[in-house]
């Protein structure tokens, strides 16, 4: 049993708590928030330990594993301490909005021996990794075109804008990751336009878009499109398409029933989405830290490193300075 | 917290236990098995007590409620014991095979004042759910027509067949609770026919059948429809329609992912389903608890009640009878 | 080019005018209605003859086929009338609604070499001869059960219900005939019930119903549900399942686009039902005439024979026998 | 009856040659082909005169409509003797390849008061019209982004490709009057990426591409993806997205039946896709000749002009401009 310390009360750490408690892999010794209200309320409904200093926790001897579900800005901070105290680290995306300091921390990591997965959860969703599974069997041949799909269910309130580096750098991110890992390939050059049709305002107040596309291309010739909204009104929109030589692969949303209606006006209604990434990647989340548990315990790689994170918020930089000079940005 | 004992370690015994320990409801106490192995193996892995004797169980003080999930023949016996020492039951179906015992049963139950509940799960799957709010919402009107489609992945092992009481008790009884529950009535008249056609050696060994269709009306004129098969090659197949006067009802199996291929012959390949029931109502076996514990709780009525399952065991009784003498059976 | 005359201009003779006029096979010559108005309009409409006596047209040397499309009770006389003048025929169903004086018309076209093809359209439509070629290729192995669901849109106008011969011999016959098909097997029992919950008053009147189920079985233990209402307000409902010892193949229902709705409460929203039998089975009434001249121009056998009608109609009287005994109808 | 000719007795010709000779509206008076075994062919076939010198036909006093589908070089030639005759016409894709020689053409036909108009097929597809209409009647609110698929089932041969003008003029070109027609607004800016993944020598030999990805934007920041393959393996794969502020709108492939088959490895298995556009158009193609003669009878303007061939012409080489210089090019 890894015996494991999350680190962040809040919504992601709750999540990860929950599930590290229902994992048959590990244990949750403590959870860990400076609110420490947050961090008790967090620690009794599941039954651990709380703590309200993250680096004292990752002191301990009684812990192998460190999640950290805290604020961005603290996440290469933590990492590096974990890290340098022995402990396994999964780490929330992204790793830093500044590249330069991703750069460095990617670094002084190269000589250490100790797992760092990176938490990009929807390559763990049952659709997507069927998907690559079914890439990897060789059932659509050579790879010729993605495309990712990805709306939000509604704006974010005013503080995220603030906060979140922009549209790119916050939300394209996973889709850039997605892009990466279903193109088998680095892009090279990356194309993006983008719009405020949503909250015109509020995004243009801090620079920011909210209705974004981009097209990449990988050396190979391999194209891959994104389109991203702020808000779709039917909900959290999340489908993929990978094309390639010899066939298709689609997914598709999910929903809370198989419940299809007809009446006077309309057939096979289906039920609305299910409404945000909680709900949509639920199984997504367990299955990731059962890969990070897994690869902790048997010592075998784990499948999503920080470089990864570096990758997509490298192509995130590109896309922003892809629309702001309206030329092609080589990666 | 309401404290559990779960009867029976076998297979509906193990996802019954796991479900009690992951409710915020309730408290798994004890697993019971008289075959020691089975319960100390189940109470080992989920972390509670293990038992052999059922009774001295029951008869526990830090005992609120029990699980019954022991074989068929004890049912009657254990739920009443149970309620006699005050403690809530969930029981698996079928009361018990034979009507009389399930009716002396209800009688002795009748002026006690505990919570007795039937465990038919499928009524807690969420497509089964959404369509009984549907119809009671008002969607499609008045019912008409009830169809339900139910096939087995694959015959059950010979022992299981001799003991199962034969097709319509043991398998069109879940079919025939679920058309009494989607109808909003009883049935009063019962049409069947049934046909060895997957191992005709084998069930006709035990005067059983593989293969049945039955047709049942209400007093009304409503009615329904129920198909069965000990073998789906494809898959357990788990349909329902429901048809009214403003419109239809239907749902949909389930699958492991949302993957569809496309290749040079075919397109919109999907998965194939769930394999069975165990994995399809898994939603359904962990909503289930939560309304008996919910009732419990609560002091409401439970959900499902013993008679339900006497009124099932009744219509499969009338079917066999309809198939033997060639007559719509009077219910 | 097979010269054809098609007697009747009522809809359904409208349907077969304009497919012959399209047909590559065949020239129309000449429709017959003994209301001349039809008659000329139709005919000018599509650009051939018009005549009102279907005995003179029958007797004509320049035509080489017939289409009977007029009123039931004239089908078998016009159908051995054109049989005696060496005319092929393809007769609308029901040959009649009198089983005897069907038995009488087989009786007389025993020893006659002309092609007569009763028109069963619904073996023709795409989807249904899809299904019929994947059992014959063996793709679901042995059949097991058929399922067919068919309602139409809106009770038909009282007059029709009047003439209709009754629910089973009007409209579930044309179930009987795909369950024959479908099957590769007469059945040989017939079992079925029978409710006024559409239009109670009207079809009480004629003795008649307007909700039914149907379940038969084979010889050999096959089985086959069916059911029927008069009204569907979602539109007309066409669907067929065949369920079989290796795989299952299902129909769906057509619509007119495949255009799908997404909003803030419904996904997947697709467009109503094409609305009733012309629009539906456009392409089969096509498919059926094309099948019809190519049997005539090859001399090889029509694929759906007047014993095929009777067939269907000994089924439907049988349906309707045990709707008013309560018992099994072997057939 | 508006009396028409069809120049031209290719594949195309073909297709609106049939069309014509069913069309209610309109009479084929004659096919006019230099190759006159084609035309006699194609006259016999359907009935109508065969001709060799369109210039003498489009004279005729006897012709109201000229349908144009003969080799692109000749479209403009053509297409102002028809419009000086004052004959209404309908003409083939692309105006010309040469952007200069159709501006000259749009300048020739500005004071001329006879309908031309351009057969941009796709508009009249059931789905794609009832999507806009959908639009139009404010289902989905602003539209935010469109997102096109657009494939061929298999490369063309290398004649094809070196009289064709490049994928993006040849092929992309449908996608590009979808865009405008959907977006309904001019986009002002277009990025571009090409690739040479299906056959890349012949594409090379003739500076082409055989894979492509386009975004396009608006003013007012609407934005549209479209992507196209030569050589889809599952067939000819023609689908659409329209996302608006309040709501999606999606349309899905043909196929020839509903089938769905169901075995031990798979379900839900469709048929493949409609091969290729004389097929998956059809009704289209029938359509847009019904628009044609319905605003040629009626006086109203033609819902797709010549100007539209020019935009999306100019959009084409727009995006060649996008992939040859890396920017983004301004319409």
């Amino acid at each position: 049993m890894i015996r494991t310390a999350v680190l962040g009360a809040g919504r992601i750490g709750q999540v990860h708590a929950s599930a590290v408690a229902a994992s048959r892999l590990a244990q949750l010794v403590v959870v860990v928030d400076p609110f420490e209200e947050a961090a008790k309320s967090l620690a009794e409904r599941i039954g651990c330990e709380a703590a309200t200093d993250p680096l004292e926790v990752i002191a301990r001897d009684d812990i192998d594993a460190v999640i950290i579900g805290t604020p961005t800005d603290t996440h290469v901070h933590l990492m590096l301490k974990a890290v340098e105290a022995g402990k396994a680290v999964l780490c929330e995306k992204p790793v830093d909005l500044d590249i330069a300091k991703v750069d460095e921390a990617l670094r002084q990591l190269e000589d250490k021996d100790v797992p760092v997965m990176l938490a990009f959860n929807r390559r763990f969703d049952p659709s997507a990794a069927a998907m690559r599974q079914a890439i990897d069997a060789g059932e659509i041949g050579d790879v010729h075109q993605v495309v990712i799909t990805s709306r939000d269910p509604g704006m974010p309130p005013e503080g995220y804008v603030q906060a979140s580096g922009g549209i790119f750098r916050d939300m394209t991110i996973h889709d850039f990751d997605m892009a990466r890992w279903l193109l088998g390939e680095e892009p090279t050059e990356v194309l993006a336009t983008a719009s405020r049709l949503v909250s015109p305002d509020l995004v243009e107040k801090y620079d920011d878009y909210d209705t974004v596309m981009v097209v990449m291309r990988t050396a190979s010739g391999k194209q891959c499109h994104i389109n991203n909204s702020r808000k779709a009104v039917y909900g959290y929109d999340q489908r993929m398409e990978v094309f390639g030589s010899n066939g298709m692969l689609l997914n598709d949303n999910l929903r809370p029933s198989t419940l299809r209606r007809y009446n006077q006006d309309q057939t096979e209604v289906h039920d609305p989405l299910l409404n945000f990434f909680l709900e949509r990647y639920d199984d997504a989340f367990r299955a990731e830290l059962e890969a990070f548990f897994g690869a902790v315990g048997s010592g075998k790689p784990v499948p999503v490193t920080p470089y990864d994170g570096r990758q997509a918020l490298h192509l995130a930089n590109c896309a922003l300075e892809s629309v702001r000079t309206g030329k092609v940005v080589k990666v």
